[in-house]
């Protein structure tokens, strides 16, 4: 089972990192991608919470693949928060960086995808640098351990400050906050293609996800109270994304001490 | 001093460390981005080494920036070694994404040119994705502890060939790998906006910052062989910059266990 959480204590607790994080790098406030998605959500209103009006939220959809309802659910969220807000449209310069060619197989769809996420993350830098900004992550602690972020895209940020909820936790904080429910309760999506959808993506429900994870964080104490294939597809993720978790490996040169000579 | 090194014996090292992360990764080759400055020389020299044909160099100018010279050079490299090449005009996307916007300051020179960097890892990671490569960085042990990087930009890759030699030792490697001397021995630049030169920027040539950093790396024994001002500087540096040396903070969360009910 997933840990229920003082909520109103964890709210807390995220907003003093947010503001302790911009004051310890001698920052202005933060920027943030609004997505429309419950994650964003719930950091915009811990922003909001920890910064005042020092916060910007972009939001960026891709007119390809974004639901006009994303969007639409996104803006409210940041109107509903007073917060300054800004939309850009991020299609035209994905198509503009992969030369205007269509995807010819899946791989090319996924790359244009990932080189989608990569844009919104140069983009959150360029707007936060020029306010002297730092970058607030939105990712969640599931997403983070199955690795379900594009490296250096969504993945890309000064501060990680839900990275420790599992999707669920972040959907009861959401509630907390007073996130709208047509927000905490809708289907998870990166929206990086046409019809993308987490869970079918990800092969099972984040109910299911998050009890193996929170299972995995335990020590792999009991039994997973997941079913098996869960259990190893969630296993099989987390190991194969290792990767996007550390800082990149470096080859080891310095103890090549020269050759002696003569 | 800055130590001398067995060079035959590094460029075997960095070379199976390459093929290395390839065949740990599951993927086919590398991609990495040709500047034509002396990192990105070397790289190029040593992934032909180790991956023979599976290796793709990208070259990314910005024609508002980049001396047609760099591009020029960095030609010429991809050419001798006779390796997959292509070239990608960043400037046009550069500018759609700024929203075509003059920079009105100098900061906004500078958001604009980490954008330009962070917009060319995207397009690595693109291209490296539609081919299965995994993308070399390029960065020096100088650049790397000084943070004289763009987060997210030149700093994103999935693993750092060089990252473990100073400045002046890649110069010395790329003489024994046979780079021209007219990229060993130009004068360094990232070439984020106009004129823009590294040992201007950073306020020491990099005999001198390479001393520090040597001094530093041996723990600080003995007197820095450099003047007080560029140790004070480059000590400076070092710390300021220790975020992009890190993954992101997260919050900690967890720990607010659920209040007792009732």
């Amino acid at each position: 089972m997933v840990p229920d959480l003082d909520y109103p204590e964890v709210a807390r607790r995220a907003a003093a990192f947010m503001e302790e994080r911009v004051a310890a790098a001698g920052a202005s406030g933060v920027v943030l991608g609004l997505s429309g998605g419950i994650d964003s959500a719930v950091v915009a209103h811990l922003a909001r919470r920890a910064l005042g009006r020092k916060c910007l939220a972009l939001l960026m959809p891709n007119s390809d693949f974004t639901p006009d309802s994303e969007t639409a659910d996104g803006l409210a969220v940041a109107k509903s928060l007073g917060m300054e807000h800004e939309t850009v449209q991020v299609g035209e310069i994905s198509r503009l960086a992969t030369g205007g060619r269509a995807a010819g197989s899946a791989t090319d769809e996924r790359a244009a995808g990932n080189l989608t996420a990569r844009i919104r993350a140069a983009l959150l830098y360029y707007e936060g640098q020029k306010r002297g900004y730092l970058v607030a992550g939105t990712s969640d602690r599931s997403e983070y351990l199955l690795g379900y972020f594009t490296k250096y895209g969504d993945g890309a940020a000064d501060m990680l400050p839900i990275a420790d909820l599992y999707k669920t936790q972040v959907r009861a904080l959401g509630r907390h906050l007073g996130v709208p429910a047509r927000i905490t309760e809708k289907p998870p999506s990166p929206h990086l293609w046409p019809g993308h959808g987490a869970e079918a993506e990800l092969g099972a429900p984040y109910g299911e996800i998050d009890a193996v994870l929170s299972w995995v964080d335990g020590g792999r104490a009991g039994p997973a109270r997941a079913p098996a294939g869960t259990v190893e597809r969630v296993e099989r993720m987390m190991a194969g994304t290792e990767h996007k978790r550390r800082m990149p490996p470096a080859a080891e040169l310095r103890a090549c001490g020269a050759a002696p000579r003569g």
